[in-house]
């Protein structure tokens, strides 16, 4: 293992979609062998029938244990031998490919808690059929939570054109979004979005932070949360020094973050987020987990059951994902802010 | 009175800002004076101003009364004597401007009220400068329905390169949407969106529901009001023969709409649309309140306090108000379907 590069654990995404090629595509990609030392975990056969779809070699050497793999000097496939791709329909949802992608991200996670890597990626699971094979599968982060043994800790980041997006709440109705916004809450969600930020490379991030009401309240005529809650904690974080700012209305907050006006916006619920980055042009950009063990990366784009298998699939952001992760553990690795 | 020809009220905004250049500016353009014969409220001294700023002549006959006005053939001026330009600072808030705004809005809402025109228009307001001088103006819809005695039947829409964005609830606080997500208002405002749409020309809008949840509420897992409320709704909607889709995850309808999948997107929630809006650009659309006895159309932008006077202001979003007030009010009176 190089002493010199961060080890980060690459899970295979759902078979049926495009995650197979764009596994061997992106470890096809000089730059990423050259920034990070991965260890891949899913089927040979698929890793090779991705490849074959993308063009490019399959040329990991292959290990049979997490623990061979580990104890291996450069980047390395360890085979789970459990996804036959002649067994899968492409552009289908299956139990068989859900319980695949469930069993190589918790491989990935165990070597998270374990202490054995310093970032986990994987790329586009379809929730679905994670479901079929694992019934309590809410989403990645409940799950991450299950495994680890973690609770209501974690935080997602979108990251889009040098924008962060973080929010204080996400997978809630929205009508148990306002009984959230509570100052222990936007504390502890401002911290964690700068913190992950300085460890991501940016010395002091500028980060807006987005009201909950329309027009930010409107002085309390239309809500008093950015009066009691929001304000008095961005404050606070204005007074520890931080580079904080709001509470900014949120229809025009993302406005000014694409002009260049801040390198982070907080939103208070997933759809405030969401409508914007999306129309940004999210779906090429990464989603990022931190308060785990290590930070996850992920494209923020989907299976594409549409285009899989043939070859077109565009591997920018799993590139993306993996240089952001492989920043990330490189500084994590070099006595920086932790994550 | 020109008995082919719409009669349209226009009151003169804030005169602070661009209001006095825009009025005149579009007073000024052939097509608009094509489309409808409009009755401008406000102060002729303001209006002569804003005429200088803009380049353009200030050559509307002016009466001295509001009956005198609607006695006139063609385009008139109502001098309401209220706003002395002299007395007031470009770009400044001022309780006399706010007064002269409040005063030209609520005598176009009277001849609305009592029939004598067919749409009624503003140029932008500043809500500050209103509450200045009329404490109880919360916005435009409030202080409409004070006047007209109406409570809680508005509807505004918000009208951009073709997409008409409407929503269930607006300026209330974010904690109390959810209670206001009804079968009752989900009807209403599913009819009223279509009818007023179908009085601006469209044949059948095709119009998508936006979800209340993440993600549409992901089967019931993030919120049941799609299952129980949204869904419904818009099954009615459908056997009624309405061209009307969803609940759709509110972070990619509006894409979908771009990219012209639908003619309009109905939103549960202030922020949920204007976002989404002003992302695509809407400082440059129209918005649109029905629900009264005309319909009411304004330019979406605000005062532009930075560039009043300068001459600078941009007509078109004022240009797109006037002549869709015009082509409703001419259905209208047509005997299209009614507002």
């Amino acid at each position: 293992m190089s002493p010199s590069l961060p080890t980060i654990a690459l899970a295979m995404g759902d078979p049926a979609g495009i995650s197979p090629e764009l596994t061997a595509k992106a470890m096809a990609l000089p730059e990423l062998r050259a920034a990070a030392r991965f260890i891949v975990i899913g089927d040979r056969r698929l890793f090779a029938a991705g490849a074959r779809t993308a063009g490019v070699p399959a040329d990991l050497p292959v290990a049979d244990s997490l623990d061979a793999a580990l104890a291996a000097e450069g980047p390395v496939f360890v085979d789970m031998r459990n996804c036959d791709p002649a067994a899968i329909a492409v552009g289908q949802v299956s139990r068989d490919g859900g319980a695949a992608a469930v069993q190589n991200f918790r491989a990935g996670i165990e070597l998270a808690a374990a202490g054995r890597i310093d970032a986990l990626c994987f790329t586009p699971f379809n929730k679905g059929a994670m479901r079929l094979a694992h019934p309590s599968y809410t989403d990645e982060i409940v799950f991450l939570d299950e495994v680890l043994g973690i609770e209501g800790t974690a935080s997602e980041y979108n990251i889009m054109n040098g924008i962060w997006n973080a929010r204080v709440t996400s997978h809630v109705p929205l009508k148990g979004v306002a009984e959230l916004i509570t100052r222990a809450n936007l504390d502890r969600a401002i911290a964690r979005t700068r913190t992950n930020m300085i460890t991501a490379g940016f010395a002091e991030p500028r980060i807006a932070v987005a009201a909950l009401n329309p027009h930010a309240g409107d002085g309390g005529n239309f809500g008093r949360e950015e009066i009691e809650v929001i304000g008095p904690a961005v404050e606070a974080a204005k007074a520890k020094g931080y580079a904080v700012e709001g509470p900014f209305p949120s229809d025009t907050v993302f406005l000014r973050a694409r002009a260049g006006a801040f390198d982070g916006v907080l939103t208070m619920y997933h759809d405030q987020g969401q409508i914007a980055m999306k129309l940004i042009g999210f779906d090429t950009g990464v989603t990022l987990l931190g308060g785990y063990p290590v930070p996850i990366a992920t494209p923020a784009h989907g299976t594409a059951y549409e285009i899989a298998g043939q070859g077109i699939a565009n591997v920018g952001a799993t590139r993306q994902a993996l240089l952001l992760a492989a920043e990330m553990g490189r500084r994590a690795r070099g006595g920086a802010a932790p994550h």
